[in-house]
């Protein structure tokens, strides 16, 4: 498969499709009649470049080539993938897509950004309806793994599970919606709470601010890890879920809400909210909230990736195939990556103890590199660190793309004995040295003991192919 | 203030704020007529005694009394907050309120945590209804900051203002509701998603576990942080709220919900969602989890708090209040903590590099001792760490409570240099060991200069004295 993109129609979601394929290694190519295109993509892709690469702990692949096309039908050329996200008018919608089927290759899927509309309603009166689905993502689309894949009766197999295939290669979660609904599932939820909260508002029963409290203090963490109905999985205790729903499903009919009816968004209530948002958040700028954004979501989904948990999860089953083994060269360049946002201190700079994870890291790779790898460990032997010594050399900061160097120093029997060096990418400066000194143990025991001879045999291999250059 | 708090009626909700009471060092005094009240109680204890030390980077005060008692009027005695957790019936409400007016201190706050009723309903008929208001948690209350408070037109602001006060003492964020509304502001924004779950459920248009998705992967992650205006605010961009509500308004009229009618509670209807319920998390116990949703938040907060901002910043603020100064011994005790659960590798026991972590921080607390704190780093100058050598000695687990002792090898001039000793809490064995050496910097320069004098003056006879012992 060709790694081509064509996005139609840019803007915040159009820019963060494009960020995303181009960050995953696809060439991007753009059609938008907007003049202020190229300046409003590159705003996104800046956001994006900074940080995406934070999200994983290995670098990603070479960015591909961004290029800008003056009609859809040069656009689309070539593109194993055709991305839609135009305003949301069926009309206009209508006749982009005919224009796409019609010059894209028949293999290439043809997705629609489209919070409201069925797949069915933009296949309608199409040349070749099969390859049109809904792919409906969530901003910023560059962080945000969800996207709703919504096929009608018209997409044959093949061509939700291509599109499945190549959502998840540039790091996303296709939620393959089984039926057609207007605004599909996630929407009508986030609709539901805006409803809600356009009363609360309205009735000025709480600011803007004290409602987004009430939901980043409080359920909006529970939702953020496990949604809405696991969570009262829990609350129902060991009685289940038929009994959560016994006890607290008589409140549906009680007085609690003005759902029924919906406000009138009259000036006056407009002025009200802006006003809000303004005294609220008023103080930092839309770039500043962004990045704000962003820096929280990167943090918080690298903690769930530790925990291996919900959107945590999903990155380490998408870093697992991004990983490359390493080359047999002396030094081992044994990581690649970027200083996300979560290791920085005070300072401003990266802390003490990420240095030391960093170096931990190289050496996983240099053990798997001699076979000490997951099925090992999971066997009852592993390498433990008994004594690290780090050299600070140089401030890192986070966004920096660093690389770790590692010789081997002594590899025989239990003992194994590395000499790392991070340097920045951009010009090779050695920020940080380590000498790290592991002994082989018996994870039953949890004593030393010799490694598995196919494993000794390569690290005495790798110590002397080191000792010689 | 004695810090001692009664809690009427245990469950998941009392046990809970007994949880957050005990462990920031209150004595607690339960009343609750189950005979299971202290089996449930400790299991809820089990899990926060786990989990909330976890989110602090310093020990908690030293864990509270729990006492239970026979009757209302025992339980309450001398406490400084009746916080009430019996079942959602006025009238059981009712005779539990006339008891606690009656019997507790008139200094007293009386919380409720009804999760539907109004201050005013609580307060009607009691002999003194000032000292009654609603305090609304959320599950789990030992982690999750957010508590309703809803007073009504009978409590004077003294009552509100020492509510407000005891609450942030214990670690949570009181949202001050101005209007008493059923079901208050947080159960309406979840009962309307509630509501459009169940459709979506009963129209077979998604699964339980579909629907979690959608929440997770999605607009989860973006309200745990920010909430849902603000990230409107951002998707408004420059121009602004007013403009994002005339791009997105009219969709409330749009056919996108069935939030106008509620979903009948069949059989059938419990049956399908409990099914779908179980196929989805059916293999794990509630107390797994639990443990899975504890260590989830408590990553996740962590994380936030790494960036200071929404639940992270209450929680740095919180601590800043739990920090106690070092006392003037030799070694120094520096750091006392127990070990989150974000800490943790695949061996299953602490990263390297967090004992890096440890010691960096042990340091802080050292150059904090010596006066080079926040305000002298924002005054420009700092210590950087130079070189460390650690050696790890036994292996550390999520949940051990540990301590640092330090000692000052050298401080003279630019050059401090600190010998520190991680020890477990439990029996004092040294579990890892660093050598530290800093350098004091300009941060303007990023160059080694002298302290300023008052800070070189505790320098050096910090390591005059641990010269002499």
């Amino acid at each position: 498969m060709t790694k081509i993109a064509a996005i139609i129609g840019g803007g915040v979601i159009g820019g963060g499709w494009a960020a995303r394929f181009l960050l995953m290694g696809w060439d991007v190519r753009v059609f938008d009649p907007d003049p202020q295109a190229e300046r409003k993509i590159g705003e996104v892709l800046d956001g994006a470049r900074r940080a995406l690469p934070m999200l994983y702990d290995t670098a990603l692949p070479a960015e591909g080539q961004l290029s800008y096309h003056p009609t859809i039908a040069e656009a689309v050329e070539g593109a194993a993938w055709v991305q839609e996200s135009v305003p949301e008018r069926l009309d206009l919608k209508e006749k982009v897509f005919h224009e796409v089927v019609a010059h894209s290759s028949p293999d290439a899927v043809i997705g629609s950004s489209t919070s409201g509309y069925k797949p069915s309603e933009l296949q309608d009166g199409l040349a070749d309806p099969s390859r049109v689905v809904v792919t409906h993502p969530f901003n910023p689309v560059y962080l945000l793994p969800l996207v709703e894949l919504v096929p009608s009766a018209k997409n044959p197999p093949e061509v939700i599970d291509r599109a499945k295939e190549i959502l998840t290669g540039i790091g996303m979660y296709p939620l393959h919606v089984r039926k057609e609904i207007d605004a599909h599932i996630a929407d009508r939820l986030l609709e539901a709470v805006w409803r809600e909260g356009l009363w609360l508002v309205k009735d000025g029963v709480a600011t803007t601010e004290e409602l987004d409290d009430a939901i980043r203090y409080g359920f909006g963490l529970r939702w953020a890890q496990m949604g809405l109905f696991e969570t009262y999985r829990i609350a129902g205790g060991e009685a289940g879920m038929a009994h959560f729903i016994s006890q607290f499903g008589p409140a549906l009919k009680w007085p609690w809400t003005k759902l029924m009816d919906v406000p009138e968004l009259t000036d006056e209530l407009v002025k009200t909210i802006a006003d809000q948002s303004d005294a609220q958040s008023g103080s930092t700028s839309i770039r500043g909230l962004e990045r704000r954004r962003d820096n929280n979501l990167v943090a918080m989904m690298r903690a769930l990736r530790q925990q291996d948990q919900a959107a945590g999860a999903l990155l380490n089953a998408h870093e697992a195939g991004l990983r490359q083994p390493l080359e047999d060269a002396v030094p081992l360049t044994s990581l690649r990556r970027v200083i996300p946002v979560d290791w920085t201190d005070y300072n401003g700079h990266m802390n003490e103890g990420r240095y030391g994870q960093i170096f931990s890291d190289a050496a996983d790779a240099v053990m798997k590199h001699v076979g000490a790898d997951e099925a090992y460990i999971a066997g009852g032997l592993s390498y433990f660190t008994v004594e690290t010594k780090v050299a600070y050399l140089a401030e890192t900061h986070a966004g920096e793309r660093v690389r770790v160097d590692s010789r081997v120093l002594l590899g025989e029997g239990k003992k194994f004995k590395l000499f790392h060096e991070m340097k920045r990418e951009a010009d090779g400066e050695v920020m940080a040295t380590c000498e790290q000194f592991m002994l082989h143990v018996s994870l039953e025991t949890r004593r030393s003991c010799d490694p598995a001879p196919e494993v000794l045999a390569r690290v005495e291999a790798l110590a002397a192919s080191h000792r010689e250059t």
